[in-house]
């Protein structure tokens, strides 16, 4: 018997609304590199979604390269960016930033997050150094809405950060490869266009969010928007045939679908925390969105990886790991009430 | 009325049987990253099909990001690659393998190519100068099957190039972008084992021949497979969800499709050749495969483009513009018809 | 009245030998790049005093860029440095490492050393990960010696590290911008030879022992040898008239004269130390040699700052700084008099 | 015998009056990094030698340093430098701009020097290209005075490509390696302040010129000023001992001695240059400066190598070879007569 994945958010394909135009459009004669009708279109849609007409919208493949790219297009050689020590661009990308050469200035996290206190420390202990040109100079700040850890920054957070950004004249990009789960959650208290007002520039997840891969940037301060076609060109990111991001794209952010997946995740994550929970079991962070990061025994574990494949994300002590249940658009109701009868006799 | 469009191939989405496949998984729960079943599976036909049972096989999404991952896998920071001065690597990549440390040492081309003495000569005026380290030394060739024009390198020349790399213990990199329409051109003396076993490295490309996107990269030197997954990751070439790569090309390596579709290109493109030299124009480069590249008067290149796309490949004089016409995989015969029509009213 | 200072131990020009020996020499005729034969006799001398007539041996100008040339010189561009987080790479040369396209692996510092078990659990944690090419590969270990903080690894320390380096197949690299200091410290249980071969690269410093510039970089792994030349050269190290780097060197690698500068600059800082520990002043890190840390109450810190320059090293409290005091070859015994002299009527 | 070197500009040490000043002046305590007293001081005697009040002035140890130090400080990752096919970042610096990230976009040179047409056409043809973010942007422009082989631009040549430049709204940047043999050329027509005014930043050489090592990086335009020392410092250039670099350029800006120094050396190549020409061999470029080019026969070339050593530039065919004779500051008569004595019985 297959086991049933709860490993990541890109287990499946895509919605089947996409297949569908993807289909129809297949024989339509477009020009490349991003420049079709259908791009035009979706890049319309997500500044209206934005409430943001004057942003610059841009499609890359996936989230090391938008991260690389948007990093790439924004410091000068000899800054760096900050970010929390468990922030994807600091740990799970081979380099991906310092390969463009850059130093990723990592700040202690806590459930995922970093503080503009923090930020504002960073700051303030460069320019206060004799000859500061003999460090690293911090100039942006990356952060991601949900966390690597599934957690959300408040409204009043981010706020707090993007005040920070301000007052030193650096940029804040938020890495949204999850930006649907995070806006859809319970706990959300902040809406996308807040979140576009608030970023420097930011992307909207597509891979991990219903299609079958593409990240839409969108770049609001006008200051960062100069070139930044060179900038996809040069990292590889400039897809030939651009049309299938703005196609993709088009589904999704027409009809609500773009929330409506992710609700549906959040939804089937949410029980799955419930039944762990009554269960005894310990959250390592308390996520409100489609991650779930529990302590579990090692034998309970081993016995759940019998009929369901999970993520290993920590070892705790000899007894006892830190393991993400994951769902997605995709996650089927009667695998997750599977799951959770398995739960419920461990 | 709409354009037709001969401007490129990758004007439309991709062959029928791919998308058709596509929907038949979508809902599979696959691993991530190129580790599934289908990228496994498609591995298998390659290696088959290059008769290269023991070679490293990679899926990629597009070329520029190919040529910098494979250059960069394979070059240490003081050296160069030898390609030619039309090589894409030269010119259309902004810069890619110099953003990734490395010069293009580019030699004048004829037709896009460049032949074994040539190398020989800059391996040995390198090694030959007091004090090498003076300048970037040469570590490996790109050339391009078909090249850049079109045109085919002879297996004597392929041959050649290979042994001259293989005295100076240097790697031959073949970029396939356009591997089929080389493959199935009439005038092809090569079969694809036989290149497999020139070259080093090469890819089988995918995003123009028939493919939403992708590019198989075929590592035959076992020299050059270390690690080659941290390069990929590294430059964002890592698609979360491999899947996709791989059935792609388990549909383009089943049943001759992929030169099938080649062959298809070859044959409109010589289509158009016939009645452009019928009508008494000059061919720029003599191309067997299906990019066409003609010199045309402006007056006559204006009156075509009132209902065809081409592509403006450069000016010749004041009066005359080299253009090129491209056919694909998805060119209608019926709107080859079309344009002989037009070509014939000139 | 001028300040007299013990701010750093590069304040002065150089050992009078060395002015003396370059005006002897100064009309001679070089050939440059360090092909010359005072280049040849320094490094001569410098194999024979590491007992490694194999070794190779190279001279930079500077430390910042001696590191940024053996890392670059060892590492592809996918791996990282193992290194402390007080590390001279990790924090003061404004991000050269990542320049050069490489994270630093910051690993917690206890004094400003880093322990063998550190290392290896670095190393287990990578290739224990499920998808190890999601992040940096840790391909070598900097460490420094004497460190930043004045302390010294004893030769049991040096030689668990280089076990944990030899089993997994990684190079070991040492800082010795202040080799000297550390050589000649009463608290060292290391010579150069024993040093040389724990190491399979490491320089010993000149701009911080004596001659106006200089660090000669030995490489004894001769698997690390080839092109080096190519690096330095690319990495702008390459100096016109590499003379003046032989002739500086042969100067101390002569009549002791290297390690007689270091006694003289380590007896100078003891006698800081004792006088301040006699006072009651706390030490920051307990350092045998040129540099001594102290905490210093801030009004003692403001008084002391009338008559000498200090550097100040970190923040404690409000009312509490981190003090560097710096001695070196050139620091005269009656300054460090008038020093302890003001210490005492503190 | 000894042979006699007129092999290239930095065979010998330095000017006497610089080493004079190295020897009263090391015993000083000076702070590091550039920012001592003399450093200022040496600023201001350049600033008022260019009559350029508002410059900022910074010094690098090195050539291959300066150029990549600046040209990396000005252009963004996809950004390329125009220069001649035969400048010295294009060929003899091991690609070290292309290790920064950057193409050099070279044009074809004639008698060393590019024109203003050459690179009116290169920006035109990038822009006027669909797509022009598929090619490297050129975005500066890179000329030597005098160039590689000992040439002038003249200055209606010099203000017609500043003009470009600033129609184009790039930076013009001036190696000025051997910058004083060029101004003191009896062929020179421009002065120091009114190329200082044509270029954005350019450097007054120091280690071909006189000094043990050294270039003074002029930056005239504001916006190229920002954070430069922070560049300095990743690229390795920052010395830590200064102050040798600011003693050195007090003395060659002091009493006219830079261009008494270049004024020498410049006498003595032309006394070779009529030696050569008397004797009826051809001049492969037209130097006014202190290097000659000269055509000779092999066997020539052989009997002169027995009592001088020579700069071997280039195989012209079989039986000639372009040799360069090179001279300096510190050139002496009696040597030059000795030359000119052999060449005459030739």
């Amino acid at each position: 018997m297959e086991k049933i994945q709860f490993q990541c958010d890109y287990n499946e394909g895509c919605a089947p609304q996409i297949l569908q135009r993807l289909s129809e459009t297949n024989l339509e004669q477009n020009i490349g590199y991003g420049e079709d009708p259908h791009c035009e279109h979706a890049r319309e849609l997500i500044r209206k979604a934005c409430e943001a007409s004057e942003a610059d919208v841009h499609f890359l493949v996936g989230g090391t390269q938008a991260n690389a790219t948007i990093i790439s297009s924004i410091l000068r050689p000899y800054q760096g960016v900050i970010a929390a020590t468990t922030g994807h661009i600091a740990i799970h990308e081979t380099g991906a930033i310092e390969h463009g050469g850059h130093k990723v200035l990592a700040q202690p996290a806590t459930n995922g997050k970093i503080q503009a206190e923090q930020i504002k420390q960073c700051l303030q202990n460069h320019y206060s150094e004799d000859g500061p040109e003999h460090a690293v100079q911090p100039a942006m700040v990356y952060i991601s809405y949900p966390t690597e850890y599934g957690t959300l920054y408040s409204k009043q957070e981010l706020k707090d950060i993007h005040n920070v950004c301000l007052q030193h004249h650096i940029p804040l990009f938020i890495d949204g490869a999850r930006l649907g789960y995070g806006l859809a959650s319970k706990e959300s208290d902040i809406t996308l266009p807040e979140l576009a007002k608030l970023a420097d520039v930011f992307y909207v997840g597509g891979t991990k969010q219903g299609a079958l891969f593409g990240e839409a940037v969108v770049i609001t301060n006008p200051a960062l928007k100069k070139d930044f076609r060179y900038f996809i060109k040069q990292g590889g990111g400039m897809l030939a045939k651009g049309r299938l991001l703005g196609i993709q794209y088009e589904e999704l952010m027409q009809n609500d679908l773009y929330l409506t997946l992710a609700r549906h995740a959040n939804e089937q994550a949410e029980r799955i925390q419930k039944a762990l929970l009554q269960k005894g079991y310990k959250m390592a962070v308390p996520s409100p969105t489609n991650q779930q990061f529990f302590v579990l025994p090692n034998d309970d574990l081993k016995r759940l990886e019998e009929k369901y494949v999970l993520s290993v994300w920590d070892r705790v002590d000899t007894d006892h790991t830190i393991v993400r249940f994951c769902t997605s658009w995709a996650t089927k109701k009667e695998n997750v009430d599977k799951l959770i009868d398995t739960i419920n006799r461990l």
